[in-house]
């Protein structure tokens, strides 16, 4: 994970200390209007391609990417090389150098590459139908709302928001508008991932008794003010929407089940310039209505794991790691080990991005909703709340607190 | 853990519902009382020796081992054959047959062979020194107590007893007798379990954060009328005393501090015979005052696996399996992978005779003393308490809860 950059934010947020349920517009705004004004610099170890990727079919969407940070220009749009039916049409960022540069690697017109301020002008672009945000976590209502009421489609980067009362305004938005709101999951398009959850609704280890998630990595020297990851109005709590969200999900799709309750516990070491206003540790415990139990854990203080562990009466499925960018190892023990190789897991970028086009050309349903991004702010929110309690919360079957 | 073999206890147990706080004296007798009219049959598997072990030195203590099962036959009692300073000088059991070829092959004399109704004449038995205790852990307090007013050191099998009231009345009896009193926590003198505690006290992974453990296996067709280890009344609530414990001393001998909370949940799946009175599951987590989380989960009802993972800033340490009776392996992670192979696992049967007995000529100090033992039963009834509340336990300094 350490391969993972730090997406700076620029100096001009203010560190303020918010509480998660609510990050008030304002503020949003604030970091918002920072990250127009500044820009960012060019991530470290971008490599733009050579040629623009082709669009391959004449029904293949136009996105425009929001944002053009690390995770978007080393991951993300080099994919669009792989897609069917997605092309980037549009890029949207604060850095006219990036526009520049990012323009001409990827053949997006010049007409088509807008900054921050020109963004509501997409809304008369019709070479875009669809918004892919990724911008850092704070910014995604916003961002979203802006997309929907320029008329476009929405793929969010995860986590949808950072609680689920903007997650509510997302959906809202995006049903007013009569457009998709599709969260960027990438696991649920990833072989190994969509294997797991073959095997977990089959009989592959039995009943469920026991999954154990843990995504962490050790973060380097830095402070809310110069990297947005533990900047709390631009990340919430930090490591648990960031990583340990995938091991929320994963306790989901292999559960396939709610928790009725969970516990859990934070924390965050004293006098650490990095963790002044993010957590550096977020532990929780879920029972499910089966009786079974999932134990996460999360951390950007931690020497450097991703792995999600099933075990049933008869044997155990081991992802590790479970849900990297690439790399991925499965394997069931019980009896013989079995390893299993579904597919490359580097195709969940792409299969994610035709996903949304397949739904806005063919009306299928879309597999990670902004429903699903709702579901998993609930739990973040009962995860916080119930550390911040020190005690144990009940759950309804949607996630929300029962009180 | 499949080769655990399942010492059955005779059929005039009384599967009684009790709570686990406190078993009645009557249900130890009664319970005390099948044991001692129907004695159990020679274990499968036992491979008696072809000659008796030596004693080796002229200082060697002499034991009476009270009780003849599967462990006590199969993995203990041949490593007298290592000890150095300990010796077989007596047996105890209700199955004559036992008795008599057991005794034989140990070179225990005719007049050194106890039965449960003869055991107080032990006490004019000069040969015998101490007393292990390897009977069902509901008789643990009962025949620890024997001992005691026999004049005898006690060396007791984990779990002490199955409450603190137990244990506390335990060690009062070993302070009256002014005799030693010993826990069985065989780890404690088990090469790697001993690494692991100096790697975790020096900086081998920095700061500890997570620690996790899970010991589990899959108990075949039983009941509690068949099976001590699933009856209330001789095994409490089953997986975590007897397997779930080895985690639990884990996570306090690794993190080298005592939680201030936890919350633990249970599970018995509905109208299966083998879990009519224990728990098929037990889960905990745990929060320390340096912030670091423990997360432990026991099964009798799961795929078999036996580890121990502790995370800390810059590395993690690995054991797995992490505290059976042979086997063990160990790694370090973080930066490369390396292998830790501190010596043969084997020794810690022989190692922990020999420790009692140096405790007795020597007079050091107990590494396992009745007191850890008791430490131990208040953190189990700590997380019975949690898991039937619902909610989250709030602990001592010394395990007791805060109210």
């Amino acid at each position: 994970m350490t391969r993972r950059g730090f997406l700076k934010v620029g100096g001009g947020v203010t560190a303020a200390s918010l509480t998660l349920a609510a990050i008030p517009a304002d503020t949003l705004m604030r970091a918002s209007g920072a990250a127009r004004a500044v820009g960012q610099r060019m991530p470290n170890g971008v490599e733009l391609p050579a040629t623009p990727p082709r669009r391959k079919r004449p029904d293949s969407v136009g996105f425009a990417i929001v944002g053009l940070g690390d995770y978007a220009l080393r991951q993300m749009m080099p994919r669009f090389a792989q897609t069917e039916r997605a092309h980037v049409a549009a890029i949207v960022s604060g850095n006219p150098d990036k526009l520049s540069r990012v323009g001409d690697a990827y053949g997006v017109p010049p007409d088509a590459r807008y900054s921050y301020e020109t963004f509501a002008n997409i809304a008369s672009d019709d070479r875009v139908e669809a918004v892919y945000i990724v911008l850092p976590s704070g910014l995604h209502a916003d961002w979203t709302a802006r997309a929907f009421a320029a008329g476009k489609h929405v793929l969010c980067e995860k986590p949808m928001a950072l609680s689920s009362a903007e997650c509510e305004h997302m959906i809202a938005a995006g049903r007013r508008a009569d457009r998709k709101l599709m969260i960027g999951y990438r696991s649920h398009f990833e072989p190994h991932n969509l294997e797991a959850m073959a095997l977990m609704a089959g009989s592959a280890v039995g009943p469920l008794r026991l999954l154990r998630t843990e995504q962490s990595y050790r973060m380097g020297p830095t402070s809310p003010s110069e990297n947005w990851r533990v900047n709390r109005a631009l990340a919430g709590g930090g490591p648990l929407e960031d990583l340990g969200i995938y091991g929320l999900q994963a306790a989901l799709y292999l559960a396939r089940e709610m928790p009725e309750s969970l516990s859990a516990t934070t924390f965050r070491p004293a006098g650490d310039p990095r963790f002044a206003e993010a957590f550096a540790h977020v532990a929780s415990q879920w029972r499910f209505p089966s009786g079974a139990v999932a134990q996460l854990a999360t951390s950007y203080d931690s020497s450097g794991t991703n792995f999600v562990h099933a075990r049933g009466t008869t044997g155990a499925l081991i992802m590790d790691p479970a849900t990297d960018y690439s790399g991925q190892r499965m394997w069931l023990e019980g009896g013989e080990r079995r390893e299993i190789s579904p597919g490359d897991p580097e195709v969940q970028f792409a299969r994610q991005l035709d996903h949304l086009a397949d739904a806005i050309r063919d009306g299928i349903r879309i597999r990670t909703p902004g429903e699903m991004g709702l579901r998993d702010l609930r739990l973040i929110e009962a995860i916080y709340a119930s550390a911040a309690a020190g005690g144990t919360v009940r759950l309804n079957p949607d996630g929300t607190m029962r009180h």
